[in-house]
């Protein structure tokens, strides 16, 4: 097809390449830096580390002829001019590696440097020929003028060149040029005429929290013993020590905000409410003010800041929601009406998904002629937020508002808090996701919470933590979240309760759990659907928290086999198991630092089921010091079992315990 | 480790990066495209392609939200200003594809654009609105503003867009806005606020022989039947039909400059040559010339271009030999002292691998001060060579001079003559052969010559056909050549020279047999070695051409099946088969148009062979028609087979015939 462009478009291409000239500073780097790992979309995006944790960088590097070359892996904080420098050893096959570590949370940038040692490529070719007796006189020569050379540049390794030169004056003697002692002075004073960088790569390193923890999701209002009564932030700071007394890292709360009363929704969704129903907290903003405001019958600022500080005392973490749309009473649909957009006959655009509206919330138009302010509006409600010591922002359904907004307004808020925290909730197409991940969420939503067989968790697990996803994509598995009530929790046996919060537990490093998943609510809203009857999104729900049946002192264990596990901290090594049944999954997941490793089975059905765990010849330990796992050490009951044929035989008996802990012993 | 760098050496970093500040248009770009297919390395190097053959490009496209995705493919020639647009559509998981067809030798950019359309999201909405019985009556208003605004840009569509509008003003009706035909016009003329271009691409459309070629390698001098005689280019012209009628498409000479006297190596590479002896081609340089001068006793320059005549008359093109290196009397020695490094007892520096020196070459220094007047000179002899009709340069051990001299020349001497073939001959490393493919050689020796088992043929050409590998490693298969008589064939037992003919001849689109191959040459210089005795670059080797045992008919059959066979003139469409024998090397190649199979079955080892040939369940046939292979025609005989439980029993007599070639039929 040959057709001409629309004239109203003007290509926005750099139009043909020149060719670079000779004497372009280009053709002195004679290096090639390939495939550096890890990097995300060749540097457009940075990798994601926790602080304390090395780095290992490797790449291939390489240039023509068989000269000797040094590489060196260059870092810093983003806003350093100097460049920190850890050596890279060749390892295999024109592939370097190095590594340094991050200790401060923030941005970080790296580098590799790879350039020819002419005098090691002299020093090398000599040493061969003195070794097949070959008249050297003129290679010492030539190995002496390297040195004088050097010396002209060299800092503190002048003395030694100094006295290499003189020893060969005086003595006259190859190993007066040749010494091991003199490599190190003339690699760092030595001229580097083929210096070749590589692009710069960016990183960001975080507190622990942004790859692990155990989230706890409740709803403010219901925290109440009466459905009149709407619960407060001081209810919730009575619950605080019953949360953290079970292992719970976070503690997330949907919108706190004012709710808008014009066409506010009634029980189940409905579109007629009764008078004094509280409306869905989504519908964000009210007369009471907007996003950096809280719903008055929540309580106070003040009250709210205690509630954080009770909860920091106990060891957890408030996280927020932000949602970017608002309620038809929302302040700024008056004060900024030019953020929105308005029908040719003057009404109010709601949210729509063809042909349903929703008539309680209007978006903001990102791509207003107001923009740049509107923008500003929304990272400044984040920077309220967070100078209220919030610092986990969950973040809802951000896929439908553009991927450039949230790269800059993540970046803003980071530069201002460096260890906030941004959970992406976006339940869509798989490169939709990836890509939130990428412009900076810190974590993410994913599909666990519907997928179900073996074949399905270790696809999407292998998935997750394969290169380069497991650089910038960290799961938060949920089991259940207010808007999903999936199917197999519909049956409200317990053992399955127990089977996708042990799965969540040990497969993700972080995990979450909507209140009401640990008392077995199971009704859905009508069969078919995957939501709640009587969703707490739009009234107030008291329970007891202690009802027959809960599986509190369960998830409580869980937690606690996290936080005493390192290898259940981390996504990456993770590696599934042979085990000869196919409603048990069987895995081994080991420590970043190899000092701890766990291996896990769960069934997948209600069993009971015998099976043999098959280890196969997977080796847990450090590089180097690899082994094979000989024994397994339940986590409960402290039973140790040692392996047969590299496997063992075990017993599930999910009516009672659907998942097997153990400690991996070599 | 913390330490400092030298001071000596200024980071050539860019430093922090600046944050991108709101109101840049970089905001405006609201599509991500990712993963964009082909490309090498991110776009720094280009795409090789032969001209005529359609360019599939695919990529990830998406923004965030659900708004409707217009996407075209951008394509034009280097030197054009005007882009060429080709629709993409949408096929998977956010994944499209597109089209172009370049027609003429040259370089070429591609890049993708992505907009939102405004007008097709509207009426996407407004259809289900209309199918779901909502009122639309505002809608309709929306839709007729967007065409109202189209309609001021609007081209060639705009009487349409003014039809539609009067129509709906006249009527009212939403199918005046709605209709089909609105489509067309309004996406040409509708704006464009949110238009992403992608990075742009490099590509380089070549003729077919930059892919497919059956090299024939020779030493003119020894194109004589008196070892006292030096052959001459006359003597070439006169074997010209006979290699021609053997379906040869390249004939390829080794240098054809002036050879060196000094330190002149004599037979078999020995130090003390006897007067007389001719000396390699490789000292090439001496007082009748360099690089751009003729071995006198070979011909003049007017023989020689009516030998280029001659050669294109008979359906062939001559390959030349570019070597770098000077012998010590090559004119430049004396022109261009600065070319060269000298020691510090002020003696030439020879070519070496210490302990070794090779004193009949000296190489030039690449990074000499006056360089780019050195690397003008190499690239005027290539030049020179073009001007003599010359368009094919084999270039020996580009690895060890600078990757950059090569992207840079080569670049130059192809913006003179687009047409021109460079083959490089790096026995190295292989991310340093994959490094030289992608800086531009047209294509490359590869490891065939070494290459025995079928599990190694197996890998070693999944990795040459894969991605991103077949988009620039264009591989020529080598049976043999004047450095390299490896060990399988130093048996001297024809079975193994057919095999090996058969196997380069099939699996590559290109490969080489360098002369005395086909008269089953085979004794080593030495037990252990891999090198020829009374090896042919060292000293003239009279030959009879049709010596009994001779596999010139052989070769000739396997040079017509490949030109009566495009599925053997390309190295992507390639599939391994099952064939219960590991001596027995079995694959189908499809033609790149899908209108050609051919299903090849070779021996290893000496057989007889009786095995199952298995198709399993390929399929070939255009995309959207596959289908199963039903039976194989004999290439030979003509005999047809049909396949039973999708394979075939067939049966090898290496000593007669080790290789079966069919065509396959669905």
């Amino acid at each position: 097809m040959r057709t001409s462009r629309p004239t109203v478009v003007k290509p926005p291409s750099p139009g043909p390449a020149e060719p670079i000239p000779l004497d372009s500073e280009f053709y002195q780097r004679r290096f090639f830096i390939e495939d550096l790992r890890p990097s995300i979309d060749g540097g457009r995006f940075a990798v994601k580390r926790i602080v304390n944790e090395p780095v290992e960088v490797t790449a291939d590097i390489f240039r023509d002829s068989h000269d000797v070359t040094v590489a060196v892996l260059c870092w810093r904080r983003e806003n350093e001019t100097d460049w920190q420098i850890s050596p890279m050893v060749h390892f295999d096959n024109d592939r370097w590696r190095g590594e340094f570590t991050p200790h401060e949370v923030g941005r970080y940038e790296y580098a590799i440097e790879a350039w020819t040692s002419g005098f090691m490529t002299w020093r090398h070719g000599t040493l061969l020929k003195l070794q097949a007796g070959v008249n050297i006189a003129v290679e010492l020569l030539e190995g002496k003028a390297l040195i004088a050379e050097a010396l002209q540049r060299a800092g503190d390794g002048a003395p030694r060149l100094e006295g290499a030169l003189k020893a060969f004056e005086a003595t006259g003697e190859a190993e007066a040029l040749l010494a091991d002692d003199l490599v190190a002075p003339m690699r760092a004073a030595e001229p580097r005429p083929d210096l070749t960088m590589s692009k710069v790569y960016p990183l960001r390193a975080e507190r622990l929290r942004a790859r692990v923890g155990a989230w706890y999701e409740l709803f403010p209002r219901s925290q109440t013993n009466d459905v009149n009564r709407h619960g407060t932030f001081d209810d919730v700071i009575m619950r605080v020590p019953a949360i953290a007394a079970l292992g719970y890292d976070v503690l997330y709360f949907p919108p706190i905000h004012p709710i808008g009363r014009v066409n506010r929704k009634g029980k189940n969704n409905s579109l007629s409410p009764q008078p004094g129903e509280p409306g869905s907290p989504y519908a964000i903003g009210g007369s009471e003010g907007g996003h950096d405001a809280i719903h008055p019958e929540l309580g106070t600022l003040d009250d709210f800041r205690r509630l954080v500080d009770v909860t920091k005392h106990h060891g957890m973490e408030i996280a927020l929601d932000f949602a970017t749309q608002c309620s038809p009473d929302h302040p700024w649909l008056t004060e900024h009406r030019d953020w929105y957009k308005w029908r040719p006959d003057g009404s109010m655009r709601f949210a729509e998904n063809p042909p349903k509206k929703y008539e309680d919330i209007v978006n903001p138009d990102f791509y207003c002629a107001d923009r740049a302010n509107l923008w500003r509006a929304f990272r400044d409600v984040i920077l309220f937020w967070g100078e209220q010591d919030v610092r986990i922002i969950r973040v809802d359904n951000p896929h439908t508002k553009p991927f450039l907004f949230w790269e800059w307004m993540i970046h803003e808020v980071q530069t201002r808090f460096p260890d906030m925290i941004f959970l992406s909730e976006a339940f869509t197409r798989p490169k939709v996701m990836k890509a939130l991940a990428k412009l900076g969420f810190t974590q993410s939503y994913t599909y666990f919470t519907w997928r179900t067989s073996k074949a399905e968790f270790e696809a999407y697990l292998s998935e997750l933590t394969r290169y380069p996803e497991c650089e910038y994509y960290r799961p938060n598995f949920f089991v259940n979240t207010p808007d999903i009530l999936p199917f197999h929790l519909q049956s409200g046996e317990t053992w399955i309760f127990k089977s996708r919060v042990a799965l969540a537990a040990t497969l993700a490093a972080s995990y979450g759990v909507y209140s009401g998943f640990e008392l077995i609510e199971h009704v859905p809203l009508a069969s078919g659907r995957e939501e709640y009857l009587d969703s707490e999104k739009y009234e107030i729900k008291p329970r007891d928290w202690n009802a027959p049946g809960n599986i509190n002192d369960y998830i409580g264990r869980l937690n606690a086999f996290r936080h005493a596990n390192p290898a259940l901290q981390q996504n990456a090594n993770l590696r599934f198991c042979l085990v000869d049944n196919d409603a048990v999954l069987g895995f081994v997941k080991e420590s970043f630092a190899h000092d701890n490793a766990v291996a896990v089975a769960i069934a997948l059905g209600r069993g009971p089921y015998e099976f043999w765990f098959h280890f196969g010849d997977l080796q847990i330990g450090p590089e180097g010091a690899r082994r094979q796992v000989r024994a397994i050490e339940n986590l409960v009951t402290g039973e140790r079992k040692h392996l047969e044929w590299d496997g063992i035989r075990l017993w599930i008996d999910p009516s009672s315990e659907p998942a097997l802990l153990f400690r991996c012993i070599t």
